[in-house]
């Protein structure tokens, strides 16, 4: 077991109508000017930003609006966020959405607090100085950003995704209402409940000893989603599996499925990362499509960790050794990626990838040679060419 | 389910060393003059409050020091620290030691920022204005104060145990080394599990439809504090099974395991309260000692509940009815508790309460008949004296 350290100060409000209270949660920040950021048209046709407004004028909240956040959330936008609060004052930032709009807003806290050029944050060149604080009202599960300390953005200048994890960006509060999530088409929520399962899973396949109670809460955690997920492919508008998806969201990348850990993986995150920005794919469903590559190419290195998981987490009967248990449990992982329509390679997703972009993805994810990545096994650029060459088809 | 709230803004700082960072975590708070509140003389003994003190001065720290905190902490030391902060102008509080020393401090932190009568809060005449800050170094795993937004004080005029929960007095840091429980003897021990897994069964037990995510984190929470109380029967070094329960006492209590429930039924712990109050008995040993007499009377309200528990939980074989499956599981918890030193019985912790105790007991965890408790099954005042009746032998 390694030493850790957990710090989740986001308070939640769960539950039916929880919108309606994000007024007073602002105004209780004492703030005097807000950021109220969000994405595209679902969320002021579905009524939640009128719904948002109406409770910040009740509360006598003051602020200003910037939309358009995409999916793999731009710099460019950040950018554009960042002269806007500095010309109006705001000293807190709204994010209405899933986790793209709330990494963008965490990219512009950045980028107005700390002064400096924030894509050099997203560089690893620096730490940030400060953020702004943040609160959200969340759309989607899938992400964690809602009590993460992470953010992902995509710079159109070359197509790079990089993330940057810093606990200041976590944000004072996050309101849930599962029902905002029960209008998200079929592929969402399921590309969303990889999301979720893998913010586990990147956790529990790592290389110190682990803690019991991680362990189960991990498990069982992972197990919840993969059942709720399946009933709403057929019950969309199942409240209480809405709600089991979207706690287990928060749960899965607050760092508590993390504790006693030496903080996991992480290479299929960094795979993933490649991808969505070379096609801009829906995150989760990246997940899923490498997942299988990843788990074949470094399973040898802790079997016995791959059986646990086919074991506790997937139902797979034992085979005749590690080796073998660990292969049932990767298969079954591929159908339930299948059963949810889910892609379990890169051509299910409808992209054929050319021999010259496998390498450009690997060089890329490598840093251009700079780095590895993983640590069940640590992964160089010929590991991740390799990687991404068995995830094509 | 119901809508719920998660507000746990503790910065934990767990494993090997991690007093060590004591000084440091002090002095990130920007305040002027610590309060070092303290036990016993085992933590002078140990040494640790020399590291402790060593720790602050390294870090430049000032402050001043009150011990003297003993198990069901008195009212009237809480007093005593109130004058002491406002003398010396204390605006933080550093509490080494338990849950008692924990409570100890929140209490006195009420009683310096709200400038009233504290033991008010306590009556539930009124809700606190304010509460100094608090960091606390962990040294024994039960009470979950240390990530917990409850306390309970005893007030020694009439020996009235009484608690108070607000979310102001969750404390800012938890320095958690489990090494530093390695010296506790094994009925402190195995009475701190007892309390660790009563903190989440007092959730678990409910009216509540349940978040199957929560159920299955409380249910393994209370068997790995079981499997790693027996471990350290044996062998009280063991750093892991230390590790586990200690990490189980926070999450047992900072809200985690009451998510999407009604709160909980918290009637063992109030009956036991007033056992506390009269008696003196360690807190863990008080509940073990009611606990089969309330779980029998008030099992008939949710026997489905108490079966699920008998067999997710104590590994029970389902009986011909969720009745005779809910014995089963009650029946196996008090085998856990013999089996680790524990009471079933007030007897079994050499105490004959007579019939008049048992009729004052009732009346005063009942506040003279003026309330109820539990939610399973609203107990009044007569419900009171029958579980003590049934609990005394």
């Amino acid at each position: 077991m390694e030493n850790f350290s957990y710090y989740t100060p986001t308070r939640v409000v769960f539950g039916r109508a929880a919108e309606e209270q994000t007024g007073e949660l602002v105004k209780a920040q004492g703030c005097s000017k807000v950021l109220l950021h969000y994405g595209g048209g679902s969320a002021e046709r579905s009524g939640l930003l009128g719904r948002i407004r109406q409770s910040l004028d009740q509360a006598g909240v003051s602020y200003v609006s910037l939309g358009g956040v995409v999916p793999n959330p731009r710099l460019s936008l950040v950018y554009e966020g960042i002269d806007l609060c500095r010309r109006e004052g705001v000293d807190f930032l709204l994010a209405v959405g899933g986790g793209s709009v709330i990494d963008s807003a965490k990219a512009i806290g950045y980028g107005v607090a700390d002064g400096g050029e924030v894509w050099e944050l997203y560089e690893k060149k620096r730490r940030a100085k400060g953020c702004l604080p943040i609160g959200t009202v969340l759309t989607i599960s899938a992400a964690g950003s809602e009590m993460s300390n992470s953010s992902v953005i995509t710079n159109e200048d070359g197509w790079l995704k990089r993330g940057y994890n810093d606990d200041i960006s976590r944000p004072k509060f996050a309101v849930m209402n599962p029902e905002l999530t029960m209008t998200l088409p079929k592929y969402q929520t399921a590309s969303g409940c990889v999301d979720i399962m893998m913010h586990t899973m990147e956790r529990y396949f790592n290389q110190s000893g682990n803690m019991e109670l991680t362990d189960g809460i991990s498990e069982h955690l992972i197990r919840t989603v993969m059942k709720n997920a399946r009933i709403l492919m057929d019950d969309p508008d199942n409240y209480e599996a809405r709600a089991e998806v979207m706690w287990a969201g928060s749960l899965s990348h607050n760092g508590l499925t993390g504790c006693g850990t030496d903080g996991g993986d992480w290479a299929s995150h960094q795979l993933e990362h490649e991808l969505g920005g070379m096609f801009d794919v829906a995150h989760g469903a990246g997940l899923a499509a490498v997942w299988g590559s990843w788990a074949r190419y470094v399973m040898d290195a802790r079997p016995e960790r791959f059986a646990q998981f086919a074991v506790n987490v997937m139902g797979a009967e034992p085979g005749a050794d590690d080796t073998e248990t660990a292969l049932r449990g990767i298969q079954a992982m591929e159908s339930f990626y299948r059963a949810v329509g889910m892609p379990v390679c890169v051509k299910d997703m409808g992209i054929e990838m050319t021999e010259a972009q496998m390498r450009e993805l690997a060089e890329k994810c490598s840093h251009f040679g700079k780095r590895t990545i993983g640590c069940v096994k640590k992964l160089d650029q010929e590991d991740m060419y390799q990687i991404y060459r068995n995830a094509r088809d």
